[in-house]
Parts: C-alpha cells; structure tokens; sequence
C-alpha cells in the first residue's frame, strides 16, 4: 500500500457519515451480500463502544477489522456503502458505560445516531444469544434486525429491544411568583450531579401517566398538565428518552430514598448558574449531550407553564 | 354460603377497579405475601387475555380461581388489596389478539389500563421463562417485574418489555388549500380497513425520527413539522403507541406493498364520513379504541399545521 493509499485511508476512516437505515436492504441476503465486499465500512468497537478519537469522530475501518467468525450487524448505506458494526463475543462487566458515555458528548449528531444505533444493537446481540421463549440457541437475521430461535417447534423471531423512559421537569409556582423546577440525584451519582427525575414507562400505561406514576413514587408530587417536549436515543443499553414537563401545586417533598439520594427545588437563578458553569454554582447539571440538560435549558427559555 | 353472599361476591367481581400499581410493594416479599390472602383479588384470563363482560366489565375472581402453580403477577392495589394475574403455562397460538382485541374496545379507560397490564405482562413471563443470555431457566422476581435467571454464574435480571411505536397523521394541503390526511392499510387486515401509518421506534433514533423514516419508507414522502399529540398503551403484546403528525410538501405516494397493502390520500369530507359511519362512507376507519382513531378525530377538530 503506498502511502497516498494511507492518506486517503485514514481521511475515509475518520468521515463523518449519514447512515441511511436502508430497510429495504435487511430483508434482501443477496443485497446484503453484494454490500459486504472489499468497499463494506465496518464501525471500530471496544466490545459494544464505538472508538471516539480526541477530535469527536467515529471511526471506520474495514471488515477485516471485525474479528474472525463475529456477528455483523447491518447498519445501512453510506452512499453505495454498506456499514456494518461487529457483535462482540460476550459483553464484558455487564454493561459498562463509563468512557463511552462520556465519549459520546463529543459526537456530532449524525455520529450520535450512528454510536447509538450500533452501540444498543451490538449489545442486544451480545445478550440475546438464546431463545427466551425456548432456551435454545437463536441466530442473526434480516442483516442483524432480528434474531431467529434454531428449535424448529418454537420458531419464535425476537427483535431489538428499545425502552421508553420518561424523563421530565417538574414546575411549582410559589404563592409570590417563583418558578422553580424539580430536581434529584440516582444513588451512587458523582457528588453534587442533579438532573431532571426520570423512570421506564410500564406496560400498560401512558406516556403522561407514567410521568405522574414515577414523580408520586418517587418524590411524593402529584402532577398536571404533563406536556411533551422532545425525545433521544440513549444507548445505556438502549432507551428512548422521551423529555416532558408537568406542573405541580404542592412543594413538600417526599422523597423515595430506595430511588433517589435526593431531591430539591432549584430556582431559575441556581439552575442558570449551575447550566452556565458560574462562580457561586450550588450544584452540577445533566451533561451537555443528555436529553435532561436541553429540557432544563428549554425551561430556563420558556414562560411559566 | 348464603344466597346473600353469592349476591355480593358477584357485585364485587364485575366492579371497576382503581388500580394502584404500588411499586413499593413489588420488593417487599413480606408485604407481598400478606397481600395473597383471602381478600385478595385474580384478574379472570383465557391464557393472556383478561375477560370482557358483555356489558363491558373485567371479571375478578380470588386466588383459588388461578390454575395450580401458576405464577402470580402483581397488578397492584385496589384501596388494601391486592390485585393479581395469573400467567399461563404457555402461550396458544402465538399471541393470537382477535377476540380481545375487540372486546377491549368495551371497557371504560380505568379497566383497559389494568387490562394492557395485566394482557402485557402475563405474556411477557410466558414468553420469557428462559435467559436471553445464557438460555438457562427463569424465575419471577419482584412480583412479577422481573425475571431472574437461575444460573448463578450469569444472574441477570430481565424485565418486561415495552415497546415504542409512531403513529402519525400525515398532512399534505394541495395548491387550491385542500387539506389531505394520508391513509394506509397493513397486509391482511379487514376489506375496507384504513388507518394511520405507524411502525416500530428503531434503536438510535427519536420519535421524530422514526416518523419520518417510517413514511419515507412505507409511502416515499418526506415529512417535516412532526408534532407530538397523544400517548396509548397498546397491550397486543405490549406497545407504546406514540401518536403524531407531520406535513409533506409532496402528494405522489410511492407504497412499499412489502409493508402497506395500500394507501391513499383522503379529504375531510371523506374522513369525517367514515369516522361517523355516514351514507356513502369509503372506507372503515380504525376501531374507537385505538389511538388512531382519536388521532384522526383530532386532526378533524385541528387548524391546518
């Protein structure tokens, strides 16, 4: 290889790439097929965390870059490029998250989509290698989209799991005027993180009503007006963060301990310093990437209600 | 036991119930325990699905009606007592939804809650008796909130599954300001039957996302402007129903017929005629109990955007 080759190499591996989800092509072998040759674009991983390098760029080799026998998952189409990403053998120390969480800030939104699509797909794998329905062993399918139990009787096709989580602010208005917005800590956080309260939405309920179910159970509140803002993939293993907000009357807290560390009304002043890094912050925010800073930012910008 | 007796244990089985899914209880085995005696109450079910009355009304029997060994799951309270499902041996036929799927369409919003989860949740443990992981057994945890596998070696802990899905009202206004919603039918459904487009939230993407690849893909129109409206809990097996809209600038629909069996562009007019079941209706429109049909009422009732 000369060392132009490199140049151009090493500028490919390190692009930026929308990756259309291609559908059409999971369901077509021969498609896919044709897709998995010498100009195929496999997505770099440490087990089930695609590399990010210091400047915030995924990066893309080849698929000989995948080791002998792994799964590939078919990510879509780069152009006329397949992309895949590697299944890892095992998932190693359950589902660590500590570099690649922090890693996955620096992305572009685009990339984000791409580490997350990968990264929750990867893991799926990883840990769905037998049937639930039947215990037996299940194989990939439909370019990684889906895994198919090998007993014949059962037969049963599993897809990759995605899990609705609510996450939201909480408003109180006090008698003279003030807005101030809910916020807690998970047990075991780094000292002085608050975020918005969050929770998964259970079989069986709405999106408004798991946001009342979890803000009762967890900080004693009753809520109203619960309103939709905006949603994110978050690949830790794989939820969809669905952001709201809600307004509550009451301000006593009663805080689940099984659940939270702790929980406090913030003022739009403390919340403004803590989003902004000012000297005299009380507290630190949500990372700039996670759904809870831009809600929290949303509501700083937002009238009352 | 007396005639009076009778009287009132028949009164208390077809009662609307408030049922408070009481999440502290779930880990406490003590408390759980208490809960399973005399006065507590069994959802009635044909293998997952809950019984509907012909007036509407779920059935709850005692515990003694639950077959022998069957697992318990947790609904949640009724004012002190505990209310139960009971999960079948296996599941019949898939997870056949006909009947239910209608009668469903009977109960009051209070009792098609507890019966999304209870319908969910019960075919959640049936299909789920083994790990995912390692394929070993499974057994219930957390009164029913969890499955934990019994090899000890992995020990991982599942956990019922929800999973998020778009629906959308796609709007496109022609030159001459008329206002069209997009309709599709799926592969197989009744003659006649239209609905709003919908398809499952992919890992890695938003809601907003995954309503414009879903439309792009099913009828080959980009969409802009998404919107969230409404949420519904949709128990066949156990979705999240995340209803939307979104407007197209284009009208020229390309199906993919792998996905959709048609699809087409109504007026108001021809909508309004059908959700009414008016003379010279065109179409069947979604049944009263699913989100699309409130969905399209409310894209009536709406302003154009």
């Amino acid at each position: 290889m000369t060392e132009a080759r490199n140049d151009g190499a090493e500028s490919d591996r390190r692009r930026s790439r929308r990756v259309d989800r291609a559908d059409h092509v999971r369901a077509d072998p021969e498609a896919l097929s044709a897709l998995m040759g010498d100009r195929a674009l496999l997505l770099r991983m440490d087990c089930c965390d695609p590399w990010v390098s210091e400047d915030g760029r995924l990066d893309w080799g080849t698929l000989d870059d995948a080791p002998a026998g792994a799964e590939l998952v078919f990510l879509g189409l780069d152009g006329d490029r397949g992309c895949f990403a590697a299944v890892p053998r095992m998932l190693e120390g359950g589902d660590a998250r500590g570099k690649a969480w922090l890693q996955a800030g620096q992305l572009s939104q685009q990339d984000f989509a791409t580490f997350s699509a990968a990264r929750s797909l990867a893991s799926w794998h990883a840990s769905h290698r037998f049937c639930a329905r039947c215990g037996s062993m299940t194989v990939q399918g439909k370019g990684g989209w889906q895994r198919d139990c090998t007993d014949d009787a059962c037969a049963t096709s599993h897809f990759p799991r995605t899990d609705p989580v609510v996450i939201m602010t909480i408003e109180h208005v006090t008698p003279d005027g003030e807005r101030l917005v809910l916020l807690g800590r998970g047990l075991g956080w780094p000292e002085g993180r608050y975020s918005a309260l969050a929770g998964f939405v259970e079989p069986g309920e709405t999106i408004e009503q798991a946001v009342q179910r979890e803000t009762l159970e967890e900080a004693g509140l009753k809520v109203h007006s619960v309103r939709y803002r905006s949603s994110q993939a978050w690949p830790f293993p794989s939820q969809l963060m669905i952001g709201c907000h809600a307004m509550t009357d009451h301000s006593t807290l009663a805080v689940d301990r099984t659940e939270l560390d702790d929980a406090f009304w913030a003022t739009r002043a403390e919340l403004f310093a803590a989003l902004e890094d000012l000297p005299g912050k009380t507290f630190l925010p949500p990372p700039r990437h996670a759904i809870a800073n831009s809600l929290l930012r949303d509501w700083l910008d937002r009238p009352a209600g």
